[in-house]
Parts: C-alpha cells; structure tokens; sequence
C-alpha cells in the first residue's frame, strides 16, 4: 500500500512552480541556492518528479526545463500546484487502499492534526455511509476523502457542518462538471435523481465543546454503472455517466476544497445563517412530500424550508415540525 | 505501571465468591471440580489473592479457608465480590498510574469495548476536567474511573447523560458518607458550596447517533485540603474532609456503579422526564441567580427550573432562556 503525502510548503512543490512558471532552463545551481538546499536534493526532487509523470529535460550546462505535466486524471503534485486555498488541503495525505479514509483522519485528528488536513484513497475497502452503510469504492475512479476540521462550537451546533459541507461540494461539482447537482437533505447530492455524492460527519465532544470534526466526502467521478447499481440503496450516478467525459479528479479535488475552505468561513464568521439561501437555491428536497426517519419513527410531510440553524422544516397537516437529524425515505 | 483487569467471570472471583460463603474448610480438590480448573490452578490464584490482602488458611487434607478480607480501602477484588449490577463495571481495568482515565477509555471504546467497562486509576497525571481544566489527582486517595456506555441515541439527546450521571453519583455518595452533596449544573457536585465531584462527559458520534460516550468521574474521597486547595479555581473539599472519617473507595465505587446502572437504564428506557425531578431535588443551582457562560457569553439570570431534556431554564428580567449547555460562574 502505497502512502504519499503533499504539503504547501514542500520543497518538491515549490521546485516544480519554479520550473512551471519558468520558459527557459534553470541551473540546478540556481534552483538549489534558491532552495536552499544541495544539487543533489534537486536532482533527487527532479527524478520523483519524473516517475509522479512531469516531463522534465535536463540539459548540461542550462539546466532544467518542465516539457510536459502528468496526463493521469489524479496527480497529487497537480493538486498541491492548483490549489487555491489559505489552509484547506495545505495537507494532503494520499494511501492507494486504505479501509476508509475517515478512520485515519479521525485518528490524525486525536493526534493533534492540523485543520484542513485531507486524506485521500484511491480504493476504499471498507468505505461507510450514513446509518452504517457502506460506501461503495471501487479503485481509482472516484474521489473519497476525509477532512479534519476544528471548529470552536458546541456539538449542537456541529450538525449543520455536513449542511455547509454539501453546498461547497454541490458548487464545485456544478463548477468543474457542469452537471445540475442538488442536495437532499441531510446529506446526499444528487444528479437527476441519482446519487452522485455522500457525506459522513462524525465528531469527538465533550458536552462543551467539538474537539475535531471528520467529513468525508464520497463522489462518484468516473466510475461505470456496473461498479455503482448493484449494492446500493438508492439509484446511483457518476458525473461522467451524466456528461460523457472523464472528469479530471485532481481538478475537482482541488475545486472542493476551495469551496469548502470559502462556505467553512463564512459559517465560523457568521454562522449559517450566510448559507442557508444558497443551500436552499440547490435543495432537491424543498417543496416535496417527503417520509423522514427520526430516532426511528418515520415522520411524513411537505418539506417546506430551512431555518438559521439547519433544521429541516416539515409541515405534517398543518403542524409545524422541526427536524434536526433524519434520514429521508422518499 | 501496574494494570489489573477483574471481570464478573473470572475464575478468581468465583474462586473467592465460594471461600467467602463457606464457614467450614473446601478442599482443593471441590474447588478444582466446581470451577473446572486443575488444583495447581487454584493453588496460583489462592497465592494472588493472598497478595491482595485476603488472608487464607491453608490445612492438609482439609482445604482452604477464608480468615480475614483486605484492610486497604481499595480492592478490586472487593469491588468484584460487592459489585450488584447486571452490567456496569463487569469489566473493570485498574491502572496504578495513567495520563487520563477518559482517554484509556476512549481507546477502549474504539476498539468496541463492551458497554460497562469501566477505567480506574490509582494516580491520573493528566487528569482532565472541563473546557480544558485540569482535574487534580493525587495518587491512591481518590477515585477517578471512566466508564464506556453506549446509548443509541443521537447526539443532540447525549447532553443529558452528564445529569442522569450526577444524579448517580449524589445518590451514591449520599448513601455511602452520608453528606449533603448537591449538583451545580451542569455537572459538578458540592457539599457546602465546595467542589467533590467533576464530570467530565466525551463523545464520538456521526451526525445521526452516538457511537460510544465515555464518562470520566473524579471523586475526591481521602484526600487532605492541602492536596486539593492550591489549585482548583472553586474551594474544594474532600468526603474526609467533611466526616473526619476514611471513606472506603471500593464500597463507593460499588455504590456508584449500581447507582448509574440503575439510572442509565431509566433514561434509556423511559427518557430523562423520569429523572428530571430526583435532579432537581438534589440542585445547587435552582432558584439561585447565577451567571452563565455560552459560547463565550455570559448569560445571568435566575435559575427556576430544568425542563424534560435537560436544559437549565433561565429567567433574565422576564425572558425565559433555555441553556443546553454553559459554565456556571456564580
């Protein structure tokens, strides 16, 4: 099992900017002033450069010269070179298989990780959903990631961090696919009906306040109906059976992360309140007859809105009911 | 560091079950057969009981028999021979010296831990209260024990397992030493406005339920003033303290643990309204003005009441308030 890791301030990353901005060739003895460190290190960097897919000449006397990027649809070094962010994703940490990327961003978080740190799999053997399900993972065409937050709330308030989470994901998705993505409620996004991405917060508390926060986000990406329609409950999708085309994941990784880092700011610094319109303006569930399972009673009504804090208005024959937590049967 | 386990289904403990009720000698030969083990094995836990403090008379060709049970005020195997609860604490771990009692359980309960199971520590070094404080434990004078418990419930409803707990522990202290000890919401306990017990209650959850919660109870039993006062920012006091006597840790501990065993169970089954009124009986806070610390506000007022799910209802010059959770400051 492979184990990578990325970070912003890497010497790898900023040596590939430098080659990237770059037109002509540059000494290894500039780049290893400019770096700090020795030839060698460079040459090092230049050569897990090349097997990461960089196309990189060499030529004596003039130096360095970046041909090409990597054609593969995930490249972790395209991730750290993309990313727009001021701390969200700053560390990355990718494991080719792992049993489910929320298990080890829970542990990292217990060992004091840093906030915006991510896991990426490609494969997850043991991916969950919400309620105990699984998460279907098939190797190396779908996005799972998990993230460490920490937000300085009580654990009452927590629960509206996988409502903040779903607008961030269903913009990027719209953003870099095109695709019409809506929310339903809690915690699905869907295309057309179908599911296309799941969200699994889970946190550690004490009654005061949230320790740490784990979100992790399953989207389905370039991923075939037959590794997706037969183990789940719901008709699922990918965006590339909605578009036609391979979605390029470090692109869309990179997408999510800056709206995750944008709609997580805006709800430390002024609350969901912010966020609400912008949920409702893509709910799926908003207007619809829906059955909700609450603490294991199935309660049915319209959907009519959201309020400041999340929770999930119904109207059951004229009785106003308020819902925090549930999961929506139809 | 020394770590003892004693569960309800030891041998050791039927073992010593039968010595304690026979008047007469048992031979070796009828526990061997009795227990299923061979009389070399007996001979070995006869020996370790022995270390423990029991004092057993050994007669060839006549058995074994009981003369006297430990002096110290700490046994686990007391605690294993007392213990009257159909779950809570059949399995117990003792640690001579830990970092935190919640965190060993933490662990515990990651790795499924049974619900019950229950932490205790001779010495915590890192003993943790609330919002970051420290919970002072000096060694072999109290008691600091965690207990893992596993309500299916969802997170939103888990605040509350904090007060179905103090209302445990007033009881059983109460019963034991017979002091008037009171609860200050949410979760200390007093005697004469000074600090006994601390609570401190951790949870892991996803957004729909309570995975594990972990329940850290610090009880300052035997412990003199100078010990306790220098540190703590309310006046502390100790059971000692206040009767002038030793109080027996382990019969505490029993106490303690069929007390939250039987108050568990009635929140579980018939909710917190059917504890709500044994709280306020024993309330610090009610009918006091009193400030209170939310989210970095403090909120004063007039404490009336607590309502069915726990919240404390505050009057602020005719506005009612309902807190879930907050830090008294007076």
């Amino acid at each position: 099992m492979d184990s990578l890791e990325i970070s912003q301030d890497s010497v790898k990353l900023k040596l590939l900017k430098k080659l990237l901005i770059s037109q002509e060739y540059i000494s290894g003895e500039t780049l290893a002033n400019d770096l700090g460190i020795s030839r060698t290190a460079i040459w090092k960097h230049i050569e897990q450069l090349r097997e990461s897919g960089y196309k990189i000449e060499a030529q004596p006397r003039q130096g360095y010269r970046l041909l090409s990027r990597p054609q593969q649809d995930l490249s972790l070094e395209e991730i750290g070179l993309c990313l727009k962010t001021s701390w969200m994703g700053h560390r990355l940490i990718y494991l080719s298989e792992t049993a489910s990327t929320n298990d080890v961003a829970k542990q990292l978080a217990r060992q004091e990780a840093a906030p915006g740190t991510v896991v990426l799999a490609g494969h997850q053997t043991h991916g969950k959903g919400r309620l105990g399900r699984r998460w279907i993972s098939p190797p190396d065409v779908n996005l799972y990631f998990s993230i460490v937050l920490r937000p300085n709330v009580s654990p009452s308030k927590a629960a509206v961090a996988t409502l903040v989470v779903a607008v961030a994901i269903v913009k990027a998705i719209r953003e870099v696919a095109g695709i019409p993505a809506t929310i339903k409620w809690p915690n699905d996004i869907l295309c057309q009906g179908r599911k296309l991405v799941g969200i699994l917060t889970e946190m550690s508390a004490d009654m005061d306040r949230v320790h740490h926060i784990v979100v992790g986000i399953g989207i389905n990406c370039n991923s075939d109906l037959t590794s997706l329609s037969n183990h789940l409950l719901a008709p699922a999708t990918s965006i590339t059976l909605e578009t036609g085309t391979i979605v390029a994941r470090d692109q869309l990784l990179c997408c999510c992360l800056e709206q995750l880092e944008k709609y997580y700011s805006i709800w430390i610094e002024q609350g969901f309140a912010s966020i609400v319109d912008e949920w409702k303006r893509h709910s799926e569930t908003l207007g619809k007859r829906i059955k909700v399972l609450v603490d294991d009673q199935i309660v049915e009504g319209t959907a009519v809105d959201l309020d400041q804090n999340g929770n999930l208005i119904l109207n059951r024959e004229n009785e106003i009911i308020r819902i925090i937590a549930g999961d929506v049967l139809v």
